[in-house]
């Protein structure tokens, strides 16, 4: 017996050395990433934090269809433009930047978001390497003239186009090059073209974004695949964070926008990389109501809240994946906040946290300094009591009432902040509120990054 | 006639070559702290901002006396408390932070500050290395002794004495050390001790701050001068700005304090260097009222202006040598803001520019990267319109109606912000509000001061 189990002892170990094989490489990564912040970035250097496996499997999402292609908007030797035809009926919501300056293609995706499809298909055009921001006139024109061409070769209605554009910003977008392409991506469309499509969205991003999930609504299979882009970038330029998210269910356009609006602050708008917002930032979500499930009307039913939880897990998943490709990150860290007066007064608190880079710079040198939690409580505008507030490293409890915690060491905390995963828990002892928040560590690669390199 | 005077231009070359000599050293010392970015900080590089004179030379004030000892609170090797004695019937005006988290220190002087002098004295007891913040009932005790000792040692109420703490936080005050040398400080007060005591309330400040003016009311001289720290920090250390201005006007308390809280906003609350509030700020003012000139009651006086102008030059002053000490900065930036909707508007944009990591970055890497100051003025939450913005580098009209500036030419800005002090300025093109901020530039230094540098 022992004889015959001898052959599965050996594949074992094959495998668990090629697993040691794979992580020592990463480990090399990881150093090379860390080590080498004196030489200006060469090439997309793969986030530490990235996800080990790579891309998920994507499925097929029947009623939606992808190409990407190169089309030279200012990369070479890569894809940098992605199209997706969506079937006739499906329903677009989506959520775009507050910025004040946001881009022409922002202002037309809103302008076209709040009309439910009818019998029309839809489309979405999204290039990378410029974000056609801040140019004027001529930039709106540039939208014109690509959903026009789309509409043409798709055979959909203008209105029905939305496009995005990320990179360079103030530098006018040689549409054309965009337009040239447009019958070719048609031609070359297909239900399994979204992984092709993470990877022409990226900017400087270090690794493509994808999730996946299904659920079940009575007793019928929906499933739910979403792409991102973020936090990659090289002067001058600009992060912006791109998502993309498509499901086979059926849900009219109203509770569709309704759910994406409510699920967003959870999720997207509780990430930070640099506190700085995009003028481009764009989350769209196609329902093309293909899958056996019923359709969703009532988003108080058993089906909205199950698909709901779902569609949540997706862009968390997603949202987290930005944060991990954050700018020079080397530590993925979560702000949880309780205890606030409000979950209003926790987000604050939690975002103050997140976006100090005393905190940061802190958790990038593996320092427990609780010191500066206290400051970026303190200074977060939200109601707090020094003599209520206690705060923990995970589960190692470092300060309460009003100062440091008698069991705490300084070893204890040392310790922990050399995980890669960092939790900072703060609670408030006022009231009921609560918020988390994630976000980086702030390293000497970040300065690199936006400082030093110069395209 | 030509002999004669050859010893003069032989002394003026000597003097000159003098001059080249130092700024040379400085020079080194400039090129020192721009490359040594992979080393941990050793010792206190003087800032490359720093004012080339160093300290001016500071007035005796009547009323004021300083002396500066070393109580190896923290450091050793340097002074580390200095106390102040102002004559009886001296008004003390002050601001703090405004942080939930505010230190016992902060929170003592503020149930103090309201009250005018009558006919007591005050003091105040300053010391660098440990900022007795976070550190609960132990630490208002540490406040109560060292005030209880300047009154017995001095013989002024306890409720005269201001005390501050900057340095470590959560760490308790080892108070009797300084209680220990309050009669040594007692004994061997000066009334030209100013400088000494700019020197002991150091923590990492690069260089010790101070300016001074005068003016003249009513045809008789009146003198200011004030001490600064502020920026520099040593992990777990939190940076904090401690301010002590000395005038020997009389202003009766109610305009005093009313004076100075309206200068704090347009001077020490528009500087940022990295956005995270400390725990101890403190701003103190002390009129001794010695000087000739007539009592100051009316804040609507010529008098009160003229004076209000003076004090607001050395405010300014000071919270420049802040801004110019700041962490790892290399560059002074100074962000104006016109055109806005109202004051507050443009001082949102003008704080959201100031603290935008991605400008500081931009700066830092001389990248006249006005993208980026589109992104802020976008996120500030102020009202903006795109196609009515305009963006100036110096006097480099760079981007204006919603689009790069025709003029403008990439060269142009490149070598504009290869100088040390930059201006950024903007005209939203909306309304009449105005603002302007200061900051410094965001460098691989701040980074290692904070996060690769453990104490």
């Amino acid at each position: 017996m022992a004889k015959t189990d001898k052959p599965d002892h050996k594949s074992k170990i094959k495998e668990l050395r090629k697993k040691v094989s794979k992580l020592r490489k990463r480990l090399d990564r990881v150093q090379e990433a860390a080590t080498t912040v004196t030489e200006a970035p060469k090439g997309p250097l793969v986030s530490p934090l990235a996800p080990v496996g790579g891309m998920p499997p994507l499925p097929v999402i029947e009623g939606v269809e992808i190409s990407a292609c190169a089309a030279g908007v200012r990369y070479k030797g890569r894809t940098d433009v992605m199209l997706a035809r969506l079937a006739p009926g499906t329903e677009v919501a989506g959520v775009f930047t507050r910025s004040a300056t946001r881009s022409g293609p922002v202002l037309d995706c809103q302008a076209k978001i709040g009309t439910p499809a009818g019998e029309d298909g839809a489309a979405f055009l999204i290039n990378s390497g410029n974000s056609n921001a801040f140019t004027g006139a001529a930039g709106d024109a540039s939208v014109q003239a690509i959903c026009a061409k789309v509409s043409e070769v798709l055979n959909i209605p203008a209105s029905r186009v939305f496009t995005s554009s990320t990179g360079v910003i103030g530098e006018r977008l040689p549409h054309d090059r965009i337009t040239n392409v447009v019958q070719d991506l048609a031609d070359t469309l297909s239900p399994d073209g979204m992984a092709d499509g993470a990877r022409a969205i990226m900017t400087t991003d270090t690794f493509p974004k994808a999730a996946t999930t299904t659920v079940e609504l009575d007793g019928k299979e929906v499933k739910i695949a979403g792409i991102a882009k973020g936090s990659g970038m090289i002067a001058p330029d600009m992060a912006t964070m791109l998502v993309y998210i498509f499901t086979d269910a059926k849900i009219a356009h109203a509770p569709l926008q309704k759910m994406l609006s409510r699920l967003v602050d959870p999720t997207f708008n509780s990430i930070t990389v640099d506190s700085d917002t995009s003028t481009s930032d764009t989350l769209l979500l196609a329902a093309t109501g293909k899958a056996d499930a019923p359709e969703i009307t009532d988003l108080r039913s058993k089906a909205s809240k199950d698909f709901s939880e779902a569609l949540e897990a997706v862009m968390m998943n997603l949202a987290h994946q930005v944060v991990r490709d954050g700018e020079g990150a080397t530590k993925f860290v979560q702000v949880a906040v309780t205890g606030a007066d409000s979950d209003a007064d926790a987000r604050k608190v939690a975002m103050a946290i997140a976006n100090s880079p005393l905190v940061k710079t802190a958790v990038a040198g593996e320092d427990p300094n609780w010191g500066r939690v206290v400051m970026a409580v303190g200074k977060s505008g939200a109601k707090a009591d020094r003599d209520t507030l206690s705060i923990s490293f995970g589960d190692i409890l470092v300060a309460e009432k009003g100062w440091v915690s008698p069991e705490y060491r300084e070893e204890l905390g040392a310790t922990y902040m050399k995980q890669q995963d960092i939790e900072i828990n703060v609670d408030l002892g006022i009231g009921e509120g609560s918020a988390i928040a994630w976000t980086c560590d702030l390293t000497n690669r970040y300065i690199q990054i936006n400082a030093d390199y110069r395209s």
